[in-house]
């Protein structure tokens, strides 16, 4: 890729940009817009639907820049939980990386990288003209001394980058402990999930489980809750609720085009709609007492699954059951830490340990299955990438292809948005992916699905962009590891133009159009004349397993690039900065929590890290053997030695606060409730709280007065 | 190797059995060497040391066989633990399983082999000449469809495996379990170690402890006991000891020596004596002033180390504590399970966190570079066990080693000689290793220490032979794994004679030298004349780190070459044979148990099995694509993730039921105990248990009237 191109691609995606943060600024101050920009307040009621019209409505201000600016670390903590907090140190602390990797690329290693000679002399006057690679290492004349320089830099980073990720662990480990003491008493904090409960014949599952607790927690157990199969209601529920709300809307519109229109035809809908209307009543009516039916069936029959969360009078009774093996046989009486009422996911609940492990097993596959074979799509955009490629397949696009502009867009535009469409499908998928897997919780799945949309992502954007071959032929790349260094450091900085525009049109856009909020838009516009206004309003969540793994990605260029290619770090840095606007921005207007883990997310953000430093001293050491300066790239080999060392410290001294709490923290925790007088009836609610809702009365029929209780019905099947 | 020359081996060896137990029955019975064949016996007094002399005593006599046949499993077990149980387990699981591999082999792969054609037509007529591949694998034709029928071998005998390898980890548990319910109450049940304890300013260690026990603790705590660094006392003492040991002998000796001689040559040996008897004791006298003064010293003053054994109430309050992460900060409060009081290995005792995570990286790199380095050493042999090359080297030994005897010695025998002294030290040096590593067990140290042989025998001896090279040429294939299945399928048939002879010379040596200990008999010859006969007897313990991996490593051949070279298995049977019988004897007669892990040997066993039959997949892949049998080599692929898969569910199934108890079990047992009378002396007692035994006070001192106390004292140091 050339200067010229490069260019042509920032000049788009920064008018992009600016007409997105435009838009937005106008769309925002509509009021038939709030519930997608500003459903948070919208909920909470500080944001009256219906204000008057003036002019100042359609002209765009930058008052929500400061208004995301303005909130502290504390406020956005009380407002959007830990989690929130976390995910803003992600784009924090690549900040600070890439500002000090900034400073040392653009101003030490550029101008190295710029005044060598090994690919050609810099031809200032027609300097667009130019290769971006003249930028790069690969300028650097061979074996020469300045290539230190670059050793250095190597060194300076990754103590850099170690010493802040050791801050930031220890920071965010302080943040979750201080979150944890300054809790109310909850009832996941006193609970525990338990499955593979073996039953003795003639007992049911409830009876196994009492008579274990009782007999071995005598002093600590409450309660239990035995989990039972209820997937048959959960599927009458949703048709309820999507005939209830067709019911709604039938009933509602009426009211509203009456007073407009009249005459024969008028009548003649609505006498449709009438018929309609109590067709649907009374479906409902019959699915209401199908309901009733089932679920009391559910109920009595004892359609219970081999699970229980059972419930203890102390968060430390409750953690000794949970750390202990319970039973003589460690596939029975499994326990795990209970999620968050609100957070459990009910639909699939594996309880047996042989169907845990088998779903877990097929899982890992069809998740390394799709991770490989995504490369198709991959493989056929680096083919667009390809200008001449583009002209042998489509021979008639050859008169279109040569006009530079249009070259330009395809070759520094075009490819990474198919790409980006691709990807876009992929967290949803590992979403399910996780969620059939054996997990319990919301939170557990997001979690594992962000772990696997980061390697997803490396292997498929990183790896694949850069071995860009086969399928086969990457894979035996990785049996082959001593020569992996090799093949990276001929490969990587090659790629190293395609990556600085991957983050000017991925990155930016993405950000961008995160802001804009360009589906839920297209959706509330289409949504809007079919449902009545007031109804199933929902305030989203911020899916974390789809933009954590892109924020580490971006992370992992930079630290990869930044002594190839110091090039792309002021156009990572824009990124993070507009990321950082934007990110707070929406968790102050758009999304609220819809579970809280605490910082749970942090031991991936600094995995993915630490996998960036090892793959980057990687190529330093395949670089430098490359460019003939053998000392170097045998200087080089300590440092991933160092690094996982300092990975391995940093795992003992603060991954396992991030798993459980400690006995001094938990009783600790436990007498400062013994002197609260609610906590009796705490522990009375705390019986019900992990009732499965599909088992709670409902009520969607119209004979009901108020809707409220169906509207506010919690959407956790979703 | 040709058939001739593995028969000399066999003949050979077969002598030097028949020598061996010859020589046992016949020295076993002499009274003078009681100390060294039946130590057990002597120290229960079940034997009188001075029977008369009959003419029976020097006749060879089959009855110890007998004797050693006829104890069940219960009875080893109660004389001499669990540990020598799952010993003996080792031996019957691979008895079982070379027999059936043996009836496949012998019976159906030895004639396909033997009637290919691949290398040569077998000369029946002169058999003894023909080298000994024809009765392997490489005789078969390539692209033969017989291959199949090592295929299916290869199918069956790793199911066969694995189905035995369930049913041993099972019965392994049952027998823990059963051995734990049955156990007295004993104090590291109670008991927990704690290290890396973190001090305030002003308070000692055994304050801090006190206050967060008892904060956190409250109802199961009882008491501690804070270590302290006693290396001074421990080094005075074993002055001490080597003193007074020299005091009673030369106490005792004029007594035997006065009423037989007279003169004044006597009277000035008596004079001189005297004098030294003086000397020592006075010199004894001062070092035990120092001792007290030391102890006295180590006591006041606090030279605590940050590390103490706190006791509990119950099983499961210990166990709860040492489940459960104490402090805020995982690397204080360090918790772990308290070995059995004689087991605490006193000397090294790293505390701090980061101390005992830097001595383990030390030791790790140690224990490689030791792995790898030793390679020299059996290269030298390799190079011994071609006679041309022998030849070359020293031209002046042509003409003996012309001599078809010699040189058959020289091939079959000398090599592996050799390669056994070098292999000698090394169990010693690993045992060495692990004590450094912080572990706080002997039975800890000698677990690590055995899984390190076991990685060091396999390495060295088995690709150490095979892939022989140098070191970083062996390095380089584990850099390639793509490589290393067409590697070994050319290299470890190559060596299949060296193994067989292998077989034969060193295990069936090894195993009929452990019967006559030759060692410890030329120890007891020496020392006899110097010192008195009653002094300093100790029972031996078996040192498991030096036998399992023998044992294993054997097991290890079987597995991998059984369908290469099934000629090896009936040599393996015999040694595997012999093993079961004098090891049989030696638990009854030598071995007295010195710490009882409860059967924590067996999942090192598991591993190394699962290894050979991954190694054995590895080989058998790289030989089917050898013969040209594509097909097979494909559908070998399956079995080695079958195998991964079935070791991963063992390690949910069994493996933690030998990592701790679970809590089910420890409340049963703590429930038996509210009931027995006699559990508050058995508390009272525990206070003391884990006392440091160089500080309880010693006398040496001839001044005290009886010697049995220092006599009685335990060697824990040694």
């Amino acid at each position: 890729m050339i200067v010229s191109s490069l260019l042509t691609s920032v000049g788009i995606n920064f008018g992009l940009c600016v007409l997105f943060f435009t838009l937005y600024s106008v769309l925002r101050k509509q009021p038939s817009n709030y519930d997608v920009y500003i459903p948070r307040l919208v909920a909470d009621g500080k944001s009256q639907k219906r204000s008057r019209f003036n002019l100042e409505r359609l002209l765009p201000t930058p008052g929500w820049l400061r208004r995301a600016w303005q909130p502290s670390e504390e406020e956005l903590l009380a407002s959007s939980g830990l989690d929130a907090v976390v995910f803003m140190r992600i784009i924090i602390f690549s900040l600070k990386v890439f500002c000090f990797a900034g400073i040392i690329g653009i101003f030490i290693l550029l101008p190295v990288n710029f005044t060598g000679s090994q690919l050609q002399n810099v031809d200032f006057a027609n300097l667009t003209n130019d290769s971006l690679d003249v930028f790069s290492i690969s300028n650097v004349d061979n074996g020469s001394k300045r290539l230190w320089i670059h050793f250095s830099a190597v060194y300076i980073v990754t103590i850099f980058v170690c010493y802040l990720l050791y801050c930031e662990y220890r920071y965010v480990s302080f943040k979750r402990l201080a979150y944890f003491y300054s809790s109310e008493p909850q009832p996941h904090q006193f609970t525990i999930l338990v499955r593979s409960i073996p039953v003795s014949a003639g007992a049911s599952i409830s009876d196994s489980v009492y008579s274990f607790f009782t007999e071995y927690h005598p002093s600590t157990y409450i309660s239990h809750m035995v989990i039972r199969r209820t997937n048959k209601l959960r599927n009458l529920i949703s048709d309820m609720r999507r005939l209830s709300s067709r019911l709604i809307h039938l009933r509602g519109e009426p009211t509203r085009t009456k007073c407009e229109r009249c005459g024969c035809c008028g009548m003649f809908r609505r006498k449709i709609k009438v018929d309609l209307a109590n067709h649907y009543e009374k479906k409902l009516e019959d699915l209401e007492e199908n309901l009733r039916l089932e679920q009391s069936e559910v109920s009595l029959a004892g359609q219970e699954v081999r699970a229980a969360f059972v419930s203890f009078k102390s968060r430390y009774g409750a953690a000794c059951a949970f750390h202990m093996q319970q039973s003589i046989n460690p596939t029975q009486w499994v326990t795990e830490q209970a999620p968050e009422p609100r957070d459990v996911y009910w639909p699939f609940f594996s309880s047996t340990f042989m169907g845990t492990w088998i779903s877990k097993l097929l899982v890992i596959i069809a998740s390394i299955a799709l991770t490989t074979l995504f490369l198709l799509p991959v493989l056929f955009v680096q083919g667009l990438a390809n200008l001449d490629q583009l002209e042998i397949w489509f021979p008639f696009l050859e008169s279109i292809l040569s006009i530079t502009f249009i070259s330009q867009v395809v070759t520094g535009y075009f490819p990474n948005l198919i790409l980006q469409l691709f990807l876009k499908v992929v967290p949803p998928i590992m979403k399910f992916f996780s969620s059939i897997q054996g997990y319990i919780s919301n939170s557990d799945i997001e979690k594992s699905a962000c772990d696997k949309v980061v390697w997803f992502t490396i292997w498929n954007v990183f790896f694949g962009n850069v071995l860009s071959g086969s399928v086969l032929n990457q894979v035996s790349i990785l049996l082959e590891p001593k020569k992996i260094p090799g093949k990276l450091a001929v490969t990587v900085p090659a790629q190293a133009s395609f990556f600085i525009a991957y983050v000017v049109t991925s990155g930016w856009t993405s950000v961008s159009s995160e802001l804009v909020r360009v589906i839920p838009l297209i959706f509330s516009l289409i949504r809007k004349p079919c449902i009545s206004s007031e109804h199933e309003f929902e305030v989203p969540s911020l899916p974390y397993h789809r933009d954590i793994p892109k924020l580490l990605f971006f992370g992992l260029l930079g630290i990869t690039y930044f002594f190839l290619a110091p090039l792309i770090l002021p156009f990572l840095l824009i990124y993070f900065c507009v990321g950082y606007i934007i990110y707070r921005n929406q968790f102050i207007n758009v999304y609220a929590p819809k579970y809280e883990t605490a910082g749970k997310f942090w031991p991936i953000v600094h995995n993915s890290m630490i996998f960036s430093l090892l793959l980057m001293h990687a190529i330093a050491l395949g670089i430098f053997t490359l460019k003939k300066l053998p000392l170097a790239s045998t200087s080089i080999i300590p440092l991933p030695i160092l690094t996982l060392l300092f990975n391995a410290y940093c795992r003992k001294r603060f991954l396992p606060i991030f798993i459980a709490y400690s006995a001094e923290t938990l009783i600790k925790k436990d007498r400062e409730d013994r002197d609260v007088a609610a906590m009796a009836e705490f522990f009375d609610k705390m019986e019900t709280s992990y009732q499965d809702p599909a088992l709670l009365p409902i009520q969607y029929s119209i004979n009901s007065d108020s809707h409220t209780s169906p509207l506010l019905y919690p959407a956790i099947y979703s």
